[in-house]
This record gives structure tokens, sequence and C-alpha cells, in this order.
């Protein structure tokens, strides 16, 4: 699961003078984000946010015609920054397809453990099945992100020789599919954690990410054991990772 | 994608003695498949579905808590019903794992011919970005129907040693989800069909039932080109198929 970077929420002290129309809409976005957090989408009204974001109710919908509207754009520039941070791992040239496909788990893994207690937040949120239609939303922002990036990822490792796909896109479709068994994996893990069995999470976090894996390399036509989804360390690191 | 077999549409004629409760409730949910068909979930009241089955509010009250709550168990009984039709598929033991598979494919391609009109009426309802939470419901039912077979299935086929899975719950698990990428699939190849693409949507759909068809041989460790997810023909009948 892609974690959702954001380097956004910190709240920026600016002089109150006039704002460019971006740093507007900005502040607009990092209000509802934190509203969202802490109450859920549901629970925010767009006068809650114009009051956190001391706005009137004509300058939000100056710019976003709903709160739906402004979902969509924080799903966008959630899935954004996660891209942008795990974007150079896959672009180094000492690697090989499989090194880095690796090194997209591994970073997947790191900014997980950093921003565990925030994505913890986020995903109990985001992956209650009443916050499927959001969560639908966040999720394709992301998927039509990171579709170039594999899709390439995997032509690359084709002509290469080093992995096998009849279509890189469709099977970057398949794989980027594949990784939503997470959403129901993650909410249950996050919940048995919540309510004391820390280590079945752990166990069953990490025993999912070991069969993901293995799907990957069967996928791919990868030997056994080449990709490293899993970590000793990682699922409770995440899962118990404080504030 | 399995398609949703439905044998209870045709209107029955009742005489207007006393009705038990589940036959009120049948009809509850028959008129309200047809009208969610015609005009769509979001398009349908209570009261559109109470004046169509003759009830008064009260009664629909007494059966459903609300109009969600009937879209719950009308979409239990669809994914029942199709289920219902596809098990024996599987429960033939003249098969083994792959035989059955195959039963599978052929037998969900029949029932989407058979049922081609009402399907792509359902299909374009449901798929659409904004059914989202519709959608998922139902996929929800079928998925939790399904489970259960499809473990059993690759247990056996592990068993038999026909097919190699670390995992069968979790391989279950996966291979439902990726039959996920047919939603977008069926919603653009119906759309392409409309707007006069037959070709373009043919093609399209019986590229990603042959590319599908890989990813689960893949999956399963299976030789190449023992899933038969495709079949010449098949994506024009259920494309064209006259209501």
């Amino acid at each position: 699961m892609l974690p959702l970077r954001d380097t956004h929420t910190a709240r920026t002290v600016l002089p109150r003078v006039i704002k460019q129309p971006e740093i507007r809409s900005a502040e607009l976005l990092d209000c509802a984000q934190r509203l969202f957090f802490e109450r859920g989408y549901d629970n925010t009204t767009v006068n809650d946010i114009i009051r956190e974001a001391g706005l009137s109710k004509g300058a939000f919908y100056h710019y976003f015609v709903s709160k739906e509207a402004l979902l969509e754009a924080l799903a966008a520039r959630l899935a954004r920054d996660s891209i942008a941070e795990l974007r150079p791992l896959l672009e180094d040239p000492s690697l090989d397809a499989i090194g880095r496909i690796n090194a997209l788990f591994s970073g997947a893994r790191r900014l997980n453990i950093e921003l565990a207690p925030r994505l913890r937040k986020t995903f109990s949120m985001l992956f209650r099945p009443e916050n499927i239609a959001l969560f639908h939303r966040v999720d394709q922002a992301g998927r039509e992100l990171a579709m170039p990036m594999f899709t390439d990822l995997l032509r690359k490792g084709s002509e290469e020789g080093v992995l096998d796909v009849p279509d890189p896109e469709a099977f970057a479709e398949m794989l980027l599919q594949l990784r939503l068994i997470f959403r129901d994996v993650m909410y249950q893990a996050t919940r048995m954690a919540e309510r004391g069995n820390v280590d079945g999470a752990v166990w069953m976090l990490e025993e999912r990410l070991r069969l993901y894996g293995i799907a990957f390399e069967r996928l791919l036509k990868l030997p056994d054991g080449t990709i490293e989804s899993a970590q000793p360390g990682f699922a409770r690191a995440f899962l118990e990772a404080d504030p």
C-alpha cells in the first residue's frame, strides 16, 4: 500500500496580506484534511472547514464547487506527494527492474513507519465500510499517478529480460488492483491491534505481505524469493509506532 | 465477472390472500430491482417502490429499515442466484481443478450471453463512477459467497497436485480481487459499443480476458494456455445481444 505522504499539514504562519489563489486553496485543503482526519469526512461540513480556515462561504465556493470537489483535490494532492517521494527510487539507473521493485517496497515500508501514527488514523477512517466512495476516490487518484510509473517499470524490465509480461500496461493495472487486498487487511490489522491483539495483527499483516510478494513474483514470472515485500519487524513497527 | 443471475423478475400472479412475509419481501425486492435497473438506484425513492409494489410505507419499513438495507438484501439475492447457477460446475467429480476452473469460466460466459441485454443495463448502472458504493456492496455480497467456493477449489487443486498455492484462502481472495479490473473494462467496452465502436470494444474485452487468463495461470503456477478465460465470439455476442 502506498502511504499517503503529506508535507502540507504543519500550519504555515503567513502575514495577513492578499494571498495568491493557490495559497488560499492550499490552506483550505490543509484545514479540510485536518478535520477529515479528526472527525471523518461525513462529520465535517463546509461550514466547519471555512470556520477553521477563517474564510467566507463565498471564498470556499470560489475554489471548490462542493465538499466532494475539495475531497478530489485533496486525494490528488496526497497521491502526488506519495508518488513524488517514491519516484526517485524507480529512476535509480544503478538498479534493474527487480532492484527497483524492491526499492519501491522498502521505500514504502520506510514511509509507512515514519508516518505510522498519522497513517493508522487515515486508514481507520478511509477503510471503514461506509467510506468506500471516499476510499475509491483517493485510490483512483493514486492509481492514475502510479499507472504510467508502473507501466514504464514493467516495460523496461521486459526489455532488460529481467521479468516477463505480455502487456506492461495491463499487468501494471492488475498489480495495482491486487494491492487493494490491503484495504481489508490493514483495516482488520489496525482494529486487532487497537483491541490489544498486536501479535495477531502483526502475524496477519506480515503473512499477507509475504503472500502478496509471492503473487507479485508469479505474475511477473520472477524466481521465487526475488521480491522482498515483507521484512521482519515492519508490521510491528508500523502497528506500534507512537504518535 | 460473475453475471448476476436473477430468477425473480417475472412478476408472479398471486391471489390477493394474506401473504407470507418472505413473499412480501421478495415482491418488494422484485419491484425495487425493476426500478433500479430502469431508473438507477439514486433516482428511485422508497415511495416509487411502494407505489410499484402496492404496499404502504409502514409495510416497507416493516421489512427493510431503509432503501440501503433493501439494496443489501437485493445484492445478496443476486449474488446467491449467480452462485447457485455456477456451483454445480465446481462440484463435478469428473473434473480436476483445471477442468473446474474452465467450467466456471465457460459457465460464466454462457450466463453472460444469455442475460446480456439485462446485464449490460445493470453494468452500465452499477459501474458508473458515482455508483461505487452500490457496486461495492453488490461485489461484497458476491465475494462473500464466492470465497469459500474458490478457497475449496484451490485447496482441492493443491491436494490433487494440479495447481500450486501457498495459501488457498489468501490466493482465492487475490483472484477475486483481480477480477475487479473488469469493472472498468466492462464499463468502457459497453460505452464504446453504445457509441458505435463495437469492434474496438470487442477487441478490448477479448484482449483483457486473455491477459486475465494468463494472470490466473501464473498465480496458480499452471502451464501456459491451460485456462480458457476468453473464447472467440464471446465478447461480440455479449456486446451485441439484443433485448
